[in-house]
């Protein structure tokens, strides 16, 4: 059975995961604005799981300014953002170019849109404000909700699972902790 | 008695219902700002009515680009926002114009200016965070408040007395589970 | 002793009771952006209250635009924006130039800034989230907290203590009940 | 072993101690922007605080011009905002600068990127949202979560125990109660 020792892709939607699904929509004079808020304490989270050689994409059905910007931040260079609210395909790509098979895949997810990439995953997450659809389907489900540390909580499980969050926390500190 | 299985239109309230309420206002140098905060998980919800016929209307006594921006989003054709305060007339001309009559509505709200609706139409409901007042003329109380899968748990619940979400769900997914 | 029913004028702090408090900041491009939220909810409430004959002022120790912007949307003529934090001799002003007395002012508040205020005034309120110091000296503490519910809470407490609630329901209703 | 009795220096986190991890980005056009969410009450203590003679830093290692915004506001004079996420040099200089040394300075923190800090100060603290490791390390732990009034409780507690928190209070409001 697979499992998060054989992991070598994270994948995750974005509005309800690493957002509590809050859209800020409005305007300045006639130009349209459009916000999300994501969590500082996740894109940490997102850092140590890179650090030990996983891939990372983001998978959403909604393309937004917003998301690739924070793609950006967090250096996340696989950013897939599809108009046709069909996922499977966008990531099916993603998997030949890697050369990574569905089974080597971790998803978090939260609504319907995620469902038939929950199915073909190895390792299917759902964040505490999932659907319960999305729940039923999940080997693991976080504590915490979308936007407010459920990717973080899941980085953190997927690491203990490995056996490597402890070096991954050491890692992170002896690089900050020394005097340059 | 009017029930959800003769539902024509579906009628919402929008701040309270498809928000939290919140109304963030600022400026960008001296551009006034107006922003309000949707949910993506109702947007998903009122896709997989519109998938059933039913019409869907947005119906605010306080006009914003912030409303018409999300109402573009979610392709409602309908939109009501009025600016005297009073839903009755513009909700009658939408009804007019589409031949439904009163009892084929069913209508969420919160506030005072939702309550002469609420006592014509059919099918009458309140979000968790609605006054007293409303709640006490609801057939239907969602349990989760406006802005945070309100509108969602609206849907599914006339969805399943529709007998028809099982269906909904699986027409949605059959659609986004098939490869190109 | 002094209360609802001689009450004259209702003056409310900001930040912390027309708000929960917060403070968006940022910027586009090269200009600073300030945002804060307000509550829909409440401005029914100034409104119903309103209605009764009773004066409305806003009383800031922190001048900002969305203050600005929230009180000419709800029509409020008074709305003073202190600079040097004091919020005694404003509101002296204000009364001298309407004529009324500190025994016929309801304020409510929630921080340090507000305390010199609430022991002139005739009747002190705080919001939930107020401080203990500023609890300590209401007369009525809302239950919801500010930027949720706790204007509208005040507002209908007032009116309640003054008999005017359901007359002043009724006619908000009468007015969006009528066909025109 | 150092205490509040002996500071002279009160360093916080930004991220998820003067705010709730929360980053609002999006665009305006094509401008991006970036927001986050400060906490009034926070500020008021803040101010209190400095009214002891204490000096006061934000320490970050995410540079954003929302946090530049928030110092200037609060007129906080050290800002440290380090791109290589190594907050120790950043903070030695600013002591060496003061002449204060590690044993008198309290910091407040969230993460792990806190943890290098909280192991040399006299004063280590954490937010109730802080992890777990961070919260190990602290010798005052808040009720309250960051952005929503830890800093303000942090510096109470600071105040309480040098035994100040009444004179500074009663400061404050003496110079607000008097009449110009």
């Amino acid at each position: 059975m697979p499992d998060a020792r054989t992991l070598r892709l994270f994948a995750l939607d974005v509005d309800g995961v690493l957002t509590d699904n809050g859209l800020y929509l409005g305007s300045v004079g006639d130009q349209r604005v459009e916000l999300k808020r994501f969590d500082i304490q996740d894109g940490l989270g997102l850092a140590l799981l890179r650090g030990t050689g996983i891939e990372l994409a983001l998978v959403s059905a909604r393309p937004s300014e917003a998301t690739t910007l924070r793609a950006a931040e967090l250096r996340l260079s696989h950013v897939l953002q599809v108009t046709d609210d069909r996922k499977i395909p966008a990531l099916q790509g993603l998997l030949d170019e890697l050369g990574i098979d569905w089974a080597e895949v971790a998803f978090l997810g939260d609504d319907l849109a995620d469902i038939p990439v929950l199915k073909k995953v190895g390792l299917p997450m759902a964040v505490e404000n999932a659907i319960p659809e999305v729940k039923a389907l999940a080997r693991y489900v976080t504590r915490a909700p979308g936007g407010h540390g459920a990717v973080r909580e899941a980085v953190e499980h997927l690491l203990r699972e490995r056996g490597e969050y402890a070096a991954a926390v050491s890692r992170y500190l002896a690089d900050r902790e020394a005097m340059p």
